[in-house]
C-alpha cells in the first residue's frame, strides 16, 4: 500500500507504515445515546464482532465510566461486574477498555474492573485538571494494565498548556496520554496544532477521541495521526454522545488509504459496524441543529435536553443560550449556569452579535 | 472575523474574506433519497426557509434533472413545469437553478425552465466526456442565465485531464466550472490537487461538489475552498444520494469560522434544515456499510440495490461486487457488468486480495 498523502509529516515512505493503535469505546461511549441500557447479549455480540475483526481495545462501561450509574447521570441496565463479564468472555485477542472519571469511579471500581479482566484504563479528567488524575494513576502502577490519561474538552486549553498537562501525566505514571474533543468544536487545523505540541512534549503514545458536530471526526482524527497521534478512537456507525464519534468502519479504511496500517479486517469490521446499527441503536448519529450549535459553541452536547427546556421556559432562543454558555466557558457540572444565561437573555432580549465567530477557546 | 487557520493558501489576512458562493441542491439531489417524490408543499416550504437564510441559488427538479422523470429512473411527483413553478413563487432574493444531464435532459426541457424562470442552468456530463455538454451551453449562450458545467464521477480522471476538460467548457460558454465527488470517493488532498489544477487552468469560478461516503464532505469542501474553488454546494442535513452531500448548515459555518464570507444567516440556516429534516426526509443520511464500500471502490452508490439483489442470487459477497466494479471503473449505465462480475466471483470463489489499496482511478 502506498501512501497517498500530497503532503504530510506523518506518513513518509519508510519500509513499514506507521502503526494506528485503534482504540473502539462504541461499548462506553455509545452508551451515552441509549441511556445506558445496553444488555448483555448486546454487549457480549459486539465485542465478539470487534474481536472478529481485530480490533484491539473494546472498551465497554457506563457512558460517564466506571462507578457512574446514579440517577443524575442515568442508571445502566447492567452492573459494571456484568458489563465486563459479559465483554471479556467475548473477546480472544482484543483487549478489554475501561474508563474511569475520578470523582465517579474510586479505586475500588478500578480494582474490581483488574480483577475482572481490564487490560486498558482510562482515567479521564477536564483538560486543565490532570492533577485529579494522580491518585489512580498512581493505584495503576503496579497493576498489570496500561493506564492511558485523557483531557476532556480539550478545545478549552492552548496547545501548550495541553502539552504540560500530558507531561505531568506522564509523570503520573500514564503510558499513554491525548486530548478528548469532547463537545466536537475543533476542525482540522486545530488538531494539528494541539497533537504536534503534545508529541513534541511526551514519550508515549498520544490519543485523539473525536466527536463529529462540525462533520470533522473522520477528518480531525486524519489530522490527528499526521501530527503525531498513534492511538485513534473510533465507534461503529459513530454511536456515541451527540452528533457522534468518529466512525469506527470509516476512519479504519481512510487511515489505511493513506498508507497507516491498523491491523483490523475491513470486512469483519463492516460486520461488526452493521451489527452495531442492527442491534445497539435506534438510528446511527446525525448532526442536528443543536449538535451544530453545540459544536461551535464549544459546549457539551449533554447540555441539549436542560437547554432546551430552560429557553422554552424563558421564550428564549436555545441557539442564544448555547454560544453564550461558550462564551462563559461552560462545563459539565455546571448546569446552574443554563438558567443564569436564559433569565439574563430574556431581561436583555436582544440576541448576541456574532454567533459564529465569538467562540471562545477554539482560538490559539 | 478573524480567519483561524493555521496555514492555507486560500484564505490570508486581506480585508475582505474571500466569498464563497453557496448553491444548494436540497430539493434536486435530495429527490434521489426519496425516490424523487417531494411534493409542492415541500418543495415551497424549503424554497421559502432557504430564501430567509440568504442561500445564493436553491436547485430544483428530479435527482437527475430536467426531462428524467421515467420508469428507467424513477417518476417525480411532480412534473418539471410544476417543480419550478413552486419554487419560482417561494423565492424573494434567491435565485432557482436546474440541471441537466445530456441524454436526459433536452432544448426543449431548458427552454421551458428557463421560461419558468430558471436563473442558474447547470450541465452535468461523465468527467470525460465534457464535449456532449456543448450543444447545450452553446443553446444558453443567448439565455439570460448563468451557465455551469459540472464534472461527475471526477475521481475517475486525473487532474490535469480534469483541468483540460473545464478548459474545454470554458470555451463552451460556460461561466463557472467544476467537479462531482459522485461517489464520495475522494479525500482531502486528492480534492486539493484536482481543484487546484483547475483553478489554474480556467478564469471562471470553480465549483465543488461532495458526497459523504467516507465522513469527508465537509473537510472536501474546505480543501476545495482552500485551493481555490468559489462556488460550494451543500444539502440541508446532507439531503442526497446514498450517504448524503456536505450538510449545508455544517459547511456555511465551518467555512465562515475559517474566515470565508457566505452571506448566509446560521440561525435562518438551521431553521431550513430543521424544515428540511422534518418534512423532507424519513431519516437524514447516515454512512452505511455498502455507502462505505462505494466510496473506497469509487463506484456510484445507485448501484446498491442491483449489486445486492445480484449479490445475494449469486451467492457473493456484494461488497466484493463493489470492488471489482471500481476496479473495471463501471459507471452509470453499465449496470450489466453487476451481473457479469457476480458470476465471475461466484466461478472463482476467492475474494480479491486487497480490497481497500486496489482502488484504480482515485490515486493520481
Amino acid at each position: 500500500m502506498t501512501p497517498r498523502e500530497s503532503s504530510g509529516t506523518g506518513c513518509t515512505s519508510e519500509a513499514d507504515p506507521p502503526r494506528i493503535h485503534i482504540h473502539d469505546p462504541t461499548l462506553r461511549d455509545g452508551h451515552h445515546a441509549v441511556r445506558h441500557r445496553l444488555g448483555r447479549e448486546q454487549l457480549r455480540g459486539y465485542a465478539a464482532a470487534a474481536d472478529a475483526a481485530g480490533i484491539p481495545v473494546v472498551e465497554v462501561g457506563h457512558g460517564n465510566g466506571l462507578g457512574a450509574s446514579s440517577l443524575q447521570v442515568g442508571r445502566a441496565a447492567l452492573s459494571d461486574a456484568s458489563m465486563l463479564e459479559a465483554v471479556r468472555e467475548a473477546l480472544t485477542t482484543s483487549r478489554m477498555g475501561v474508563f474511569l472519571l475520578p470523582g465517579w469511579g474510586t479505586s475500588s471500581d478500578l480494582r474490581q474492573a483488574i480483577a475482572l479482566g481490564a487490560d486498558v484504563v482510562r482515567v479521564g479528567t477536564h483538560c486543565t485538571e490532570g492533577d485529579l488524575a494522580e491518585r489512580h494513576l498512581d493505584f495503576l502502577r503496579d497493576a498489570e494494565v496500561e493506564a492511558h490519561a485523557v483531557l476532556l474538552m480539550s478545545h478549552m486549553a492552548a496547545p501548550e498548556r495541553l502539552a504540560e498537562e500530558c507531561l505531568r501525566l506522564v509523570g503520573f505514571g500514564a503510558s499513554a496520554v491525548g486530548i478528548f474533543d469532547s463537545s466536537g468544536h475543533y476542525l482540522p487545523p486545530d488538531v494539528s496544532e494541539r497533537v504536534a505540541a503534545i508529541t513534541a512534549a511526551v514519550d508515549v503514545p498520544v490519543i485523539f477521541h473525536a466527536h463529529n458536530n462540525l462533520g470533522m471526526a473522520v477528518a480531525n482524527s486524519v489530522a490527528a495521526v499526521r501530527a503525531g497521534a498513534r492511538i485513534i478512537d473510533g465507534c461503529a456507525r459513530g454511536f456515541g454522545a451527540g452528533a457522534g464519534n468518529a466512525q469506527l468502519e470509516v476512519v479504519v479504511p481512510v487511515l489505511e488509504r493513506l498508507g497507516y496500517a491498523t491491523g483490523v479486517d475491513l470486512y469483519r469490521l463492516l460486520d461488526a459496524a452493521d451489527f452495531a446499527e442492527r442491534e445497539l441503536m435506534p438510528a446511527p448519529p446525525t448532526i442536528d441543529s443543536v449538535a451544530v450549535v453545540s459544536g461551535l459553541s464549544g459546549v457539551f452536547s449533554g447540555f441539549k435536553t436542560r437547554v432546551l427546556d430552560i429557553a422554552g421556559r424563558e421564550g428564549v432562543d436555545p441557539r442564544d443560550v448555547f454560544f453564550e454558555l461558550g462564551r462563559r466557558q461552560a462545563v459539565a457540572g455546571q448546569e446552574d449556569l443554563i438558567v443564569e444565561v436564559a433569565e439574563e437573555l430574556r431581561r436583555s432580549s436582544g440576541p448576541p452579535s456574532t454567533p459564529v465567530a465569538a467562540v471562545p477557546g477554539g482560538a490559539p
